[in-house]
């Protein structure tokens, strides 16, 4: 039974995308945007947290697993916790292979989230 | 003496504007861009506060007064709380005028906190 895990199958791609939300400066944002919203800015909220999503976004392949990372200061399984956290948010997305679990940015939220950023020429 | 105070001097506009940091996707950050960024995402990690954020970005004339923040269903001194909040993040800036204070978004700011999301191709 329990060998069906073992196959080397694709996670399948959180497809839970939020297409949230307008630019800041359209509109008020209601009350259910701005829980979605915050869940990825709060994730992003801590230095350590955000070191290692640049590390993820900016490493060769667009990738890394934990085994890539280790010039943050912190220990392997606060390394795994943190990337777990962004994962949780729907900001990494994962893949078992092997021995690793490896992490991408998960791009369309991220970019959800510069959009929410871009600015609009009321604010200019 | 006390009454230079009362002169409609403009408030300066707090001119600490951080200009963090590359693109998410570029390097990894390092510890100092991390501090410094994770302290303007945490600000947005609220709802509340990304609500009240949402509304001054998108008010007529890109500025509101508590006065103007009614329809996000917390209490005024709440409001008054998570708008200082922000203005400490560096997110707003703020003006007295006569009873009220004006709060604005500090559009480079925010900019540059979008131009971090901005995913280079790497990611794709």
């Amino acid at each position: 039974m329990s060998n069906i895990e073992a196959l080397p199958l694709l996670e399948p791609t959180t497809q839970a995308v939020v297409p949230c939300c307008p630019p800041l400066t359209e509109r008020p944002m209601t009350a259910e945007e701005a829980e979605t919203a915050a869940r990825m800015f709060k994730a992003l909220g801590d230095p350590v947290r955000l070191r290692l999503f640049s590390a993820v976004a900016s490493h060769p392949g667009g990738e890394a697993c934990v085994c890539d990372i280790s010039d943050v200061g912190v220990s392997q399984p606060t390394v795994s916790h943190h990337l777990k956290k962004l994962k949780e948010a729907g900001l990494l997305v994962s893949e078992r292979r092997g021995t690793w679990v490896y992490y991408r940015v998960e791009s369309s939220v991220v970019a959800a989230m510069g959009q929410l950023l871009t600015q609009g020429p009321a604010a200019a």
